[in-house]
Formats: structure tokens, sequence, C-alpha cells
């Protein structure tokens, strides 16, 4: 006889709806591996009259997350609702009556990870979170288990696929991004807000995780190292095009001898690099470590049944008692200033006279900036420095800024270069 | 205080070298993440008196694998000889007297990995083999876990870094196949004696460990499916790259309505696939799913450090007590006769005048074999078909055969399409 075990499912939306389907359609697959039979006992949702249509009458559905919390037959709770409250309330409820918790909240974790893996720890249960990052892609048990022998170096992906979307139709389709992010609304790939998304927080959120738990540092968000792609135009990619990248953005972090980087941006990638054909709304992940090297994992990064993909297998992981690795955070996070950052920059001038090229360039020696690569071209002057630091590369921007005969603003992407371990 | 784990190291080449360099490199994090403290207790290996003397004195080094599996203070015993004797002997010998085993030999467990399962499963023990297949990347862990809650419906991998080294040069400088393989051996990425690895049988064991698992069957391997690269031609891979493609050796496992198809052999794969930008003497696997849909997973596929990598994840999982998902196989493995396998294939024939080719193109409609595309250049017909059955094919070749104005050998490829899910 197989262990029987009771779901509470918080949130009945795409993800969740997506989590009911799977579980019912692959059931004896999941109950072998797991060697435990689930059983959907509470739902909570929003619209609890469409939900308990769905499911039939057998499972009680309400809007009452105490209700499913205090439900003695749920053992494990599902929380895949969204959002800040009731998520919170229902997650710390959850865990402090000792039951587990799956979540897909990534808002939630990277603004309340430490609380909420504390009160975990605090009442001997678990949280679970593989579908809050890159939704199927099992990119956080790779970081936690099968990458457990490596100190991980960087984390550098494409974990948003709304953004990624909407690049990809500027690019195809050459496209001004409110054109793209209309396609993608139509499309369902952005939301009617698409702010989270946008702007950068939605991936800045899922990096905050990813380097809490690849650098085993307390979760830390800075939203001021999150950066959206409102102010990327067709020309931009153009440009990126004809230096052989394309423009994604990148969720990045980087343990730099203890000092973390960790931020989101636009950024130019290499063509010869899978993540620059990372394309339409599927995500990316580059990880390298001291050990394996570089590896890379690609899939869908959201959508009803790729989520539930992941939130079904954290399931299957609680019901084999296979406690996730979070060794408490022993130090605090050193994060690197993001002035001292460093990173590859493009610069793309507009050039009328070759005194005033003379006069750009002589500020390039100035500050000391290695040029890797430059062209001129109708009367545009592109340049790729070498490595610098943020704060060397705003002190020539503010310098150019004064040169009254320059087109401003001067447009500035980093560049990223990831190793393919070839 | 944390519990201290004894491990036996049975085998002291690159692989054995590598585990040894990361335990101590990585021995704080793999601790913590661990909840154990790692020691290596005994030694066996062909040349004791080398790793002696790398070891230094204080653990004992042999050649007497009896020795290490009697050693009181080995609690885990790690394989990483290859071979099948005496790789054999200690594994049993270790799971019969109740220490689970980590291994890296994938020849071993695709041809007596039914044996060696029930062994372990009637001792209460574990055999762990991520490092068998892939090398470092966390293949088995995404399908035994990270997907645990899909329907696993197709595998696609490139798994053998020699061919994909060999493959890479002769289209990345034109070379032939036996230039190719001396620049290959000559740079460490091919042995003296290449066999195993030119002949697809390396990949084969891989795919048939990895058809096992995905599939839960019995391991079985099937020599007669698994084709080598040593008949590629220069000309070959430049055709391939006129119609876009590259030419891999994948490795493939399919489950087709309950049928298994599991082969090896030279493929196309359209360049905007990332099976193609897999290069030098690196992996990767595509995996197909009917609730994540693709996923791709890439990295180091061999070398000291990167199989170490997967070893010492093992090592970690069982430390934690994360026992794998190893369902008892309940079915028989139904393995879909070759003749029934289904492909796209390219066929490429020399043509020296129209009636010629239409007394070849009668021949496809009589066999009512269904063309995608076709293209007539240089007095050359290249035809790429529909998904065929090979039974079909084969009776299309042995009459093309007969038409004694033809060039033969007709140069015949299968072609292979995976989603991308763009």
């Amino acid at each position: 006889m197989r262990k029987k075990i009771g779901i509470g499912l918080a949130g009945f939306g795409v993800v969740g709806r997506g989590i009911y389907e799977v579980l019912a359609e692959n059931s004896p697959l999941i109950a072998a591996r797991a060697g435990a039979d689930f059983s959907i006992q509470h739902i909570v949702c929003r619209h609890p009259e469409r939900a308990q249509s769905l499911v039939g009458s057998s499972i009680p559905v309400g809007d009452d997350t105490c209700a499913l919390i205090e439900n003695p037959n749920v053992d494990i709770v599902i929380e895949v609702m969204g959002g800040i409250e009731p998520a919170k309330s229902l997650i710390l409820g959850a865990l402090e009556s000792g039951k587990s918790v799956i979540t897909a909240n990534k808002a939630l974790l990277a603004l309340h990870g430490n609380e909420i893996f504390n009160c975990a720890k605090n009442f001997g249960v678990n949280v679970y979170y593989e579908a809050s990052v890159a939704g199927g892609i099992p990119i956080i048990k790779a970081l936690r288990e099968g990458l457990s022998a490596n100190r991980i170096e960087s984390i550098v992906g494409i974990i948003n696929g709304t953004t990624n979307y909407i690049l990809s139709a500027m690019r195809e389709s050459a496209l001004t991004f409110p054109q793209a992010l209309k396609i993608a609304q139509e499309k369902g790939y952005a939301e009617a807000d698409p702010t989270f998304d946008i702007e950068g927080l939605d991936a800045g959120h899922k990096i905050t995780l990813l380097a809490s738990l690849a650098f085993n540092t307390p979760v830390c968000f800075m939203p001021e190292n999150m950066e959206g792609i409102t102010q990327i135009s067709p020309e931009d990619i153009a440009f990126a095009q004809s230096v052989g990248c394309s423009i994604k953005l990148l969720a990045i972090a980087k343990n730099l001898n203890g000092q973390i980087q960790c931020c989101v941006h636009p950024t130019l990638v290499d063509n010869d690099n899978f993540l620059a054909h990372v394309n339409g709304a599927m995500n990316g992940v580059f990880v390298q470590t001291n050990a394996l090297g570089p590896s890379f994992y690609y899939g869908a990064g959201a959508g009803g049944k790729p989520t539930a993909s992941a939130v079904i297998a954290d399931l299957i992981d609680c019901a084999r008692g296979n406690a996730p690795i979070q060794p408490a955070p022993t130090t605090e996070a050193f994060y690197l200033p993001p002035k001292e950052i460093q990173s590859q920059y493009y610069l793309r001038l507009t050039i009328s006279s070759s005194e005033q090229l003379q006069r750009v360039q002589n500020y390039f020696e100035g500050f000391a900036i290695p040029i890797e690569k430059e062209t001129l071209s109708n009367q545009c002057w592109m340049v790729l420095t070498k490595p610098i630091k943020e704060n060397t590369l705003q002190s020539l921007i503010s310098k150019l800024n004064q040169l009254e005969d320059l087109d401003k603003p001067i447009k500035v992407l980093r560049k990223e270069s990831m190793l393919m371990g070839i």
C-alpha cells in the first residue's frame, strides 16, 4: 500500500489548473516515482465557483486560506497565487502548522525569503521553490544538487519570457518596443500591466533567489541593480547584429572573490553563444562552476504545464523525504557596489568631423579606457571597450555629455561573454 | 558534529585523480552541502605506487579490490576503473556488503545493469551513476527528479565527446575522418584504440542507460542499433551544410506508443537547433516530455574534474540519504524492430541524364515515398524524404542498387528534428 498525501492548492489560475491537469494526466507514473498517491484535498482561489465546476464537488473549494491550512486532510501546501498577501500569511501559517510548502512565488521569496526560510527551519519543515525560477527548467535542482560538488562562479540567464519574446519579435520583425509589447500582450505573453516584466523586476526577483542559493547568502533583492528593456530601439538591435551580437535581457549573478554582483540589464551577447539563440518566450541559463566548467539549461520558463512540471517535481521530492539542501547562510552577503562592477561596454557615437572624433578619443585615453574593437562607419563611431569599471564608464559619459556638438544621449550597452567550454 | 563518511576509491586514472582533487579543493562547501565529512579511506588502482606518492602514506593504496570492500572504514564505494572486470565483482561485492556504490562505468551498466540494480535492491543499498552519461551534465538527475512529473517522450543527445570532436574538426578544417581522428588522438580526445567511441558503442551504452531510466524498462543494450562515424566523408559534411544542417553522432531514445526506439547513428541536424552547435568534445542532450515540452542540457561530457562533479554530486545525495528513484521495471521493454523505425532520410545520387533521373524518381513513386525537398545541382540529385519506415528505405535502396548506371554506394543519412519550443 502506498502512502496517501493530501495537497492543499492555493491558486487556480493558469499554473494551478496546469498542476491539476498534470497530476491527473500523469497520475500512475507520478505515484510510482513518489511512492505515494497524491490527491488534492482543498483549493482556495479568487473565483471558487469556476474552480468548483472544473474539479467536481468532492474537493472543497473556497477563498479562505485559513480553512486550507487547518484542513486536516492537507499534508502539503502548494502556493501558486502570486503576489505578497495573502500568499505570505498562507505560507507562514502552513509552515507553522508543520506542513511543507511548494511555491512558485518569486516576488514573495525575493522580498521575504529569509523570514520564510527561517520559519520553515524553526518548524522542521521545508520550502521548495523550483517553479519560481525559469518555469519547468530544473535549474534550482541543478544548482543545489546536480552541481553540489562545485563552487559556483557565475550564473547568466534569460529568465523572463515576456521580455525575451519582445526582444525576439523586435529583432525578427524590426519592430519598435511599443509595437512588440502590443503583440506580446495580444498573444498572452505580456500582462495588461507589464511593468514587473519589462522593467526587469521579475528577472531581478529570480536572479536574487539564484544568487542566494548559489552563494549561500541571505536573500537580498536590490531593485536599483535591475534595469529593463523599455529603452531598447530597433537601431540598437541592428547595431548589435552588425557586430555579431544579439541584445538579450540578462540576469547576472557572480561571485567575484567573495563580493557578489547581482543585476539585470539588456546586454550584448555574441551570436556564437547559446543565449543569443534562446528565442520567443523560452528561458536559458548558463552556469559557470569550478569543477564542471560551463553548463547550460534551456526550456519553457512559464505556462501552466511547464510550471506544473517543476511544482510536481518538488512534490515528489517532498513525498520521498528528499529535503532540499539549505545550509544556513553563514555569511552576510557582500554585494559589489554597482560602481565597482566590471563589464565590457559598447558605445555608439555620431561623429561629424575628424576633430570631433579626436576629442572623443582623447577622453578615452584620458580615462585610460582600453579598447578591444572600434569601427568608424557612416559618421558613426562604434567602440567595444575591454572590461572596465562602471565607475570609469560613468565618468567618461559625463565628460562626453559636456561636448556640446555631440548627439545625445550616448547609447551604451554592456556586453557579457560566457565560455562555451570549447 | 558532522558525521564522517569513508570512501573507497577504485580507479585512480584521470577521473579518480579528479575526484581526489575536487574533494580537496571544494572540501568545506561539499561538507556543508552533504552534512558530512568525507575522507578517502582506501584506494585500489593499477599503479598503486604512483597513487600512493600523490595521496601520502595515511591512505592505504593497493590493487586488491577485496581489501577495499572489506575495509571497515569504507562506507561508500566509488568505482571509476572502467571495463567489466574486476569492476563488476567489486561493485557486486560492495553491494552485498551493504555499501552503496557510485560508478561512472557505462559499459558495465549497459551490459550487466539489471544484475547490479537487482543486487542493490536485494541488499537495501543504492547504485548511483550520474557520471556514467554525459560526464558532469546532471542529466540522470534531470530525467529522474527534475522531470519526474513528466512522461518522457524522447531523448536526443550528443553524448560521446570523441566523435563530436572529430566531426567538429572535420567540418571546421575540411579534414577526412582519418586525419581528424589522428588529431583527436594527439590531443588526447581519442584513445589509442578508438573503436568503442568511433563505432558508436560508447554512445550506445549511455543511451541504453538513459532509455531504461526514462521509460522504466530493463537495461537492454542492442549493439546492432549502434552505428559510428567511420563512413562520414568531407563531402557528406559539405552536403549537409549546403542544406542548412550539420552532421552529428546522435544517440536517440524514443517511446513510440509503448515501443522503444534506441539507437545511435550519424544524423543531419538543422543548424537552427542547439545540437548543431554542440562542438568540440562537449555534450548536449535534448529531452522532450509531455508537461514541460522540450528542454536541453549542455556541458562537459568527459574529463577528470567534470566527471568528478557528477560523482561527488552522487556522493552528497548518498550521504543525505536521498535514494535514487528506481521503480522496479514493471514491464518488459518492447523494442521497435529496426525496420519499423521511422525517420526522414537524405539521399544523394549522382545523375548523368534526365532519363536516369526519371527512372530513379519512378522508384520513389513506386514505393510511395513522400518527398519533402529535392534539389538537382551539378549532376547531383539530393532529396529529403518525409518520415518513412527504415524498411521502405531499404527496399528502395536495394532497387536503386540494381540500376547499373548509378554511382554506388548511394549515400544515405537520417535526419532528426527536435522541437525548440518556440
